[in-house]
């Protein structure tokens, strides 16, 4: 089954050139995974529903008596991204699903998967947008307002989509349904590599945001404006991309500019306006903050912050029990490792919102993520399964 | 006639929000604007043909026994352009014709007006793609074979536009129409506003060339992945952008990036692939030159040559003449200043390739081009019209 699965969501807006996927919100390939999530759940008896802000649930049982387990991850993909950021936690909800099933396994309590909305905010700029939406920690009317690449709202793209804006929002009875969370996720980064276990748990997600930096300047024609008549955005966007590294290696944060735009960007063309998006992370929220705001000084450009989450400690006592379970099904000498992280995640908006969540992490033997060379092997993948599978029956027993 | 013209036009391809102008070649506004070209033709009776090239010549009288007289520009702009860049140029051709008409004149040999097809480039990246293909100075397979930001090939947008692209390719016969081509423009730089002229004529184009320089990295997650562990080609770029600021400052030519691809382009991933276009030019050929030489061994990129245009000389009788007939025909106590330019035109295409061509230029009261900006006065336009009358009745007499 889990071999099937991969094989039925693998070519699923994959770019044939540089096996890259682009897998944006809303976007056909993203109609027709979540269309791939439904005959899944389907073919197991489980009970879906779509809420107001366009996330899925699978139920096997009926939340609205308890609470209960929900695992789950998400099926969009940042633009030109790998396999396994999302659809591994769906994948392996799944397989996990048919572990217990197999095993004759009947869940004391409701046991569910979610697969939430725009976790990258690769098209409209905000990340985890249904779990953003769905805890009300983003007013609706600022997502409605949101705009993609080719100038659509957002609000026009859930209508093409056959979906209703006007009912994005918070959702506290979708909500009250999920008694505990746990996202299964690939690792974006080699921890586990380090400590040389297939699997580990999350103890924190590190303070994170994005800002849009708009440098101005004067459009202008290349060959004939002399160098001293121009007011050329490029420059002071340079200098802001080099003072950028320099401050986060001296703060030990990161700090990168991974989106631009240039208009009206003619090669004969002085542009006259860069726009670039900073995301900033690190341990210590103080010296995030510091860096964003030097920078800006720095800069001279108008910013504006677009997302910002601040740190999420996910709950110990949950992430230890986890951590024990998970060792334990792996027959691993001790309990899973615990590593915080530099991504944001739904598990960590949820937390935030005060749902007790955690999450499990695969190995990822080269740490590289949001690439096409993403990768985790598919032995650590099975044990991740096998681990999943230990902690939900254990959740459920409680 | 001057004001309908304008009236006519300039609404097409305009984005309201900005006020620039989107007038990629065979999109719908150009599609349209070649539609109005013919029909500004057709109600003076003159006779319209699409060359093999897809430039429009619209001719007075028969250029197969004689070579004509042709003045003519383009009516595709850059993006987010200005309203005087290229139709300024055919507004004033037809302008001057209905002068010299309505004065009873007969012209003694053919008289024509020439619609360049994609002199910006804007699309495809190669300028002046319709005179270049016309004297053979690009190679028709490889201007197939470009791609525009869809990833469609020009060979498939000439099909859809109707056209064959097999055709493309040198045109001797069409090209030996033209015994003499004048391009009225507006200037792009404030030299007439120093010298209190309203028009000018060319005396040189600039050596220029366009470059492509993809800086290559590793695309990864932005928040997991540790500094020292990055291989982010934004910071060469960076550097790079500097650099030819001061290389330029230093050689006195004008270098400017004004194009970017960012790949992926996530704000959440550091890129894998940065590719930056270099528009360098200048009066020394070589200082250009040894310019790109040293950047690109500055810069660590991959750098490939898109296009380059060696210096171009206007033929100085030619000029002269122009000057003279220009200065007099506007009662001015001398003749029309020669100013050189860096931007690159059609009559600089045809000119290296042997047909005697001149340029008129028009004063543009901020120098701003490539812009909304992008600005001439009436009373200026309509002195360009009087001169180019004036300039084209004196050909047609030789």
């Amino acid at each position: 089954m889990f071999d099937e699965m991969w094989g039925a969501i693998e070519r699923l807006g994959r770019d044939g050139r540089t096996g890259g996927y682009l897998r944006d919100a809303w976007s056909s390939a993203d109609l027709e995974l979540r269309e791939w999530f439904r005959q899944e759940a389907a073919r197991r008896g489980l009970d879906v529903r779509e809420d107001r802000n366009g996330n899925l649930w699978a139920w096997w049982g009926d939340p609205s008596g308890r609470p209960g387990v929900v695992t789950g991850s998400h099926l969009d993909s940042v633009r030109q991204g790998g396999a396994f950021d999302g659809p591994l936690g769906i994948v392996s909800a799944f397989a996990a699903l048919d572990v217990l099933a197999a095993r004759g396994f009947e869940p004391g309590r409701p046991l569910g998967i979610a697969c939430f909305t725009d976790e990258e905010g690769a098209r409209f700029g905000v990340p985890c947008m249904g779990s953003r939406l769905l805890t009300g920690v983003l007013d609706p009317d600022r997502a409605r307002g949101l705009t993609d690449d080719e100038g659509d709202s957002m609000a026009e793209v859930l209508r093409r989509a056959g979906r209703d804006p006007a009912v994005l929002g918070r959702d506290p009875e979708t909500l009250g349904h999920v008694g505990v969370f746990v996202e299964l996720h690939v690792e974006q980064g080699r921890e586990l590599v380090h400590t040389g276990d297939p699997v580990g748990v999350a103890s924190a997600i590190w303070p994170h945001g994005r800002w849009r930096f708009d440098f101005h300047g004067q459009a202008n024609h290349a060959g004939t404006t002399r160098l001293a008549d121009r007011d050329d955005p490029t420059l002071p966007f340079a200098r802001t991309v080099l003072h950028a590294r320099e401050l986060a290696e001296r703060a030990g944060v990161v700090a990168t500019f991974g989106k631009l735009r240039v208009s009206p960007g003619n090669a004969n063309a002085v542009p006259g306006l860069v726009s670039a998006w900073l995301d900033a992370r690190g341990g210590d929220e103080g010296a995030v903050r510091a860096l964003v705001a030097e920078l800006t000084a720095f800069s001279g450009a108008e910013v504006s912050t677009e997302s910002w989450t601040p740190v999420v400690d996910f709950d110990a006592v949950l992430r230890d029990r986890l951590a024990a379970v998970a060792g334990a099904a792996l027959a691993r000498p001790a309990a899973a490792p615990a590593l915080p992280t530099g991504a944001g995640h739904d598990a960590g908006i949820l937390a935030a919102a005060g749902v007790p969540s955690a999450m499990v992490f695969v190995r990822n033997p080269t740490g590289i993520s949001h690439s096409p060379e993403e990768h985790a092997e598919e032995s650590d993948c099975r044990l991740g399964v096998t681990a999943l599978a230990a902690v939900l029956e254990d959740l459920c027993r409680s």
